[in-house]
């Protein structure tokens, strides 16, 4: 498996979905999957995606800045380092955010996000 | 298993050991241990440890503004994820750094850490 090459469509999926429509994220969870968002914890996809889409903010661009991937054991899974900025509609800065995916093998040759923490770093 | 009082510890070690003797960082690392320090991979406990001490600066201080942690999987490994300010030797401004971790469990009871990434921010 090319982890970089699944790592780089991953995170290219991931924020386009997330900048066009943040409910259409849920496929990419499940039920065992954590999501840390600023230091607030929630498990399961239902909950994290309620959480994505009442973000107070409508619009908002990703714009990725690295990529870093590693491979996280024998189940097969893959760690995913972003950094980047992201701006909001309205806004004259853009933040300054850095992410991490652990993203696990499905039965379907496809994957999951079982990990998801996200920090802003107030450049 | 408390993970956040667990990585709580780890950040803390990790992190004073970094500053005081990088060198003594090698028992954290095996020879499947991988790091991705600003892009360039390098894997086992001797290269990694090899890396660490040969970077352009002598002194360093570590300041850790953020730690999340959550659990990795059925294996007992654990995600830990790191922001912060590391200031330089001589250097006026502190430069902001990610990091993350995943530990994982040894037969003897403690953990090793199996992926490392490092990213500055350049803030």
């Amino acid at each position: 498996m090319d982890t970089d090459a699944v790592s780089k469509a991953f995170v290219e999926h991931y924020y386009s979905t997330f900048d066009a429509n943040r409910a259409g994220l849920a496929g990419l969870y499940q039920d065992q999957s954590m999501l840390t968002f600023e230091g607030q914890k929630i498990q399961g996809s239902q909950s994290i995606v309620a959480k994505l889409t009442s973000l107070p903010f409508q619009q908002c661009q990703h714009q990725i800045t690295t990529v870093d991937c590693q491979p996280s054991g024998p189940a097969g899974g893959m760690l995913v380092f972003v950094s980047g900025n992201l701006q909001l509609q309205g806004e004259q800065h853009a933040l300054k955010f850095s992410q991490m995916f652990h993203l696990m093998p499905t039965p379907q040759g496809s994957f999951y996000v079982l990990n998801d923490i996200f920090r802003l770093n107030y450049a």
